[in-house]
């Protein structure tokens, strides 16, 4: 299945890894079917879906790593929060221990027909998995097992210590992390940590994530009325609740989308001359970006004018409306809503304060409706964005394995996304380094409709990652 | 069931009336019977909901107004209309003809849940009848059915000719009315109109309506993307464009909450000195009017902050969200959705021409969406508001049935909503005067959750009725 092993495959004529990367082939069309079946548990963890679901999708990636080979394979159960899973193979002496992250649960799949198949039946079209999960994460949960099962198959040991953490709550922004933190920092404890929930540049250039943006969210609802008003027979001294929420929302950001409230932005810091160097290294081309957000024409992007457009993505702060309770327009009447509801998301620039950044924004919220609306503000999560340290040698390691597993030299990437648990797992850990991968691409929709993997990159993930161990073993412990 | 007849009905010893007024409290067990039949039927007219519902409900008052007694009961037809009834009793030789109006669709009824018991399962609490329909307009079909059975049942004939109507989409809007008004004004042709599908000042005093505020809708929608993207991944440089509709909603009105759009509002009119002096008659009371519409402490009237807040209610346009199109807060991920849609419903104070009130509008909108975002508009509704003109005598007419059968004088006042049908009606009728009276009362929550009937003042209403046609009887045609 998917794609054979080809020259560009540079484990350099080294019979261990040759045996390796065959063993990974061999058992691909296996974690293939693996990732499907994953693919087919609805585990969305937002509130509101079936708890019961994302159960059972630990239940299967606890099972999927004992299969293979892995030990000590349960649940990690947390109070409130969906489980995670956890197994662990700790067999080589003196090498590192690594602790190789994914996350089982998945977002909503929105409106399921508007997806071209339906969004928990994995197909495959033109070199594709298409899914919800197919990519985000469960991929990276199956290029764990698959380069776990390589070298087990191969050489019936791993050349490192391994512990692999599943979560079940990252799309929910971790919401029970203190609390997890708290109960599992020691089991979990490793040298390093191989986070594979990311992005490569594009398919066949794999990247190193070196920075994530933050997180934080509230809902915030306005309410002018104890019940709904007849639009005609109330309208015009009576305010409009939903009126008052487009007021408040729209003032949250300027002209130019930023964030409006005062002093949010007071903690962003400017990129370093060596992140600026970064930014300056990539090829950005605003209407290859276009093509892949999909913008309409003459649909402009937004953000301070000022700086560069991927500067703006993974280094300064933004806002997305991502919810809104109102009448739907279809089922709309001539009605003064008593109250609506919202949810926005924000992502935060390195360096900012997570408590600080959800305190100043709900703070906004609450006194900045019109009218003398009620307003509610309820805070979500809070997150740190993540920078890496490059100068440790996991970097140069890995882009060894990835170059060598792509046949493509590896870039240095942010992304505009967040993986909330690796701040507070790598202060527990006593700063243990985070190496950030992934088998996202432009193309993969995560989130979106039709969210796809690209089948040929995830075959070079997986082989990646069984090159990286091979690396990892060589480090200084 | 309901009131008995009280010493308050001042049939003034007339032995005719007084029969009437017997046969009516005689039969009203059965009319009330005959209205929770109708209000079982959810027919519903806005676009999304079952039409076949909206034909039964058609069916069904075809049916109650030939059992009274009424002839030619018929349904009435127009291209993509839903279907009106009407029916007619034309035996009073040199008696003017009266056309007796009333709708018998309904709004949408909301969140089933919310209501106190089901919105079509018509229940009686505390002197009220519940149910979507009960008051508006259902209770106002019953009315004339009343009305014209007991003059039917106490003498065999009735002492003006009548022809009654009762519409099946004036909640959305009476949308067909150039082509209904086209096939049917010569049937329904007659030298006086009475609406009933108005309210009280509030319960046991009797009103007439002599404003009524016009209505344009529409819809926008405004889009960015071709397909949602990922919030973290794309957000900063990619607009959001559920932001920029808040934003354009949100500058569709001022800090007032006044229309915004420039020069909506120069063909707003002001009110005459009888207007002024009528407005200054009423004992507006913002306590009793805050706590009639529900409003949270703390929240302040909006509108013209120098005009009576019934003037702003009756004579001033106003705009209401009714409806927005985007994830819900629950079900909502980290996601830039790729459009999201509003629509907006627009009152109109008298004076104001609606196919210019609708075109400056929904120019506006086309023109204020942020980002280069692409802004689709379509037009809905447009209704002109009504003045009557009180010099006729049928006022005085109505004046004296009115207080007869509540025991209470009138009161003129103002409804900010929309009767589409009674402009171009009156209009091809040769200016024929239009009288509206009605049974809801400030309690009554047409169009919202819970809305109900006073069956106290629905009765007196019935009696009104029957005494307004011997009244009318005495008119000069």
């Amino acid at each position: 299945m998917s794609e054979p092993s080809t020259p560009l495959d540079r484990d350099g004529g080294d019979p261990v890894l040759g045996a390796v990367r065959q063993a990974l082939d061999a058992g691909l069309a296996g974690h293939r079917a693996s990732l499907e079946r994953l693919v087919r548990i609805p585990s969305v963890s937002a509130p509101g879906f079936d708890a019961a679901e994302v159960r059972r999708s630990a239940e299967a990636v606890r099972d999927l790593l004992a299969a293979s080979g892995l030990e000590h394979a349960r649940l990690l159960e947390t109070d409130g929060a969906h489980p995670a899973v956890y197994a662990d193979w700790l067999h080589a002496q003196d090498a590192p221990t690594v602790l190789l992250y994914a996350h089982h649960d998945v977002q909503p799949p929105g409106d399921p027909s508007a997806w071209s198949s339906p969004p928990f039946e994995p197909v495959e079209r033109n070199g594709r998995l298409y899914g919800r999960g197919s990519a985000d994460d469960k991929a990276g949960v199956c290029v764990h097992v698959a380069a776990v099962a390589a070298w087990l198959a191969a050489r019936g040991a791993l050349p490192v210590n391994v512990k692999v953490f599943v979560e079940g709550e990252e799309e929910t922004g971790s919401a029970n992390l203190p609390a997890f933190v708290a109960a599992y920092a020691d089991d979990l404890r490793a040298d390093l940590m191989v986070i594979t929930d990311s992005a490569n540049w594009k398919v066949g250039v794999p990247a190193i994530t070196y920075l994530l943006r933050g997180l934080v969210d509230a809902e915030v609802s306005v309410r002018g009325l104890d019940h709904a008003l007849h639009s005609g027979l109330f309208g015009g001294p009576v305010p409009d609740p939903l009126a008052g929420l487009t007021k408040l929302l729209a003032a949250l950001t300027d002209e130019h989308g930023r964030i409006a409230v005062p002093g949010f932005a007071d903690d962003v810091r400017e990129p370093t001359p060596a992140e600026r160097a970064r930014l300056d290294a990539l090829s950005f081309d605003e209407a290859t970006f276009r093509a892949e957000a999909g913008l309409l024409d003459g649909v402009e992007l937004v953000g301070d004018p000022a700086a560069h457009p991927l500067e703006r993505l993974w280094m300064r702060p933004t806002a997305t409306i991502i919810g809104i309770d109102a009448p739907g327009v279809e089922e709309s009447s001539n009605t003064l809503v008593p109250a609506a509801r919202a949810r926005i998301s924000v992502r935060l620039a390195p360096g900012q304060d997570p408590l600080r950044a959800r305190a100043a924004l709900c703070d906004w919220l609450q006194g900045h409706a019109p009218w003398g609306l009620h307003v509610e503000v309820t805070p979500g999560a809070a997150a740190h964005a993540f920078v890496a340290d490059l100068d440790h040698p996991v970097f140069a390691a890995a882009e060894r394995a990835l170059a060598a597993a792509y046949g493509h030299p590896v870039v240095y990437t942010g992304v505009g996304g967040t993986i909330p648990m690796i701040e507070p797992l790598s202060q527990a850990f006593g700063d243990a380094p985070a190496l950030l991968t992934g088998v996202e691409d432009p193309d993969t929709r995560a989130h979106g409709i039709d969210e796809s993997l690209h089948l040929g990159d995830w075959r070079n993930a997986c082989l990646a990652e069984a090159y990286l161990f091979s690396e990892l073993a060589e480090l200084e412990r």
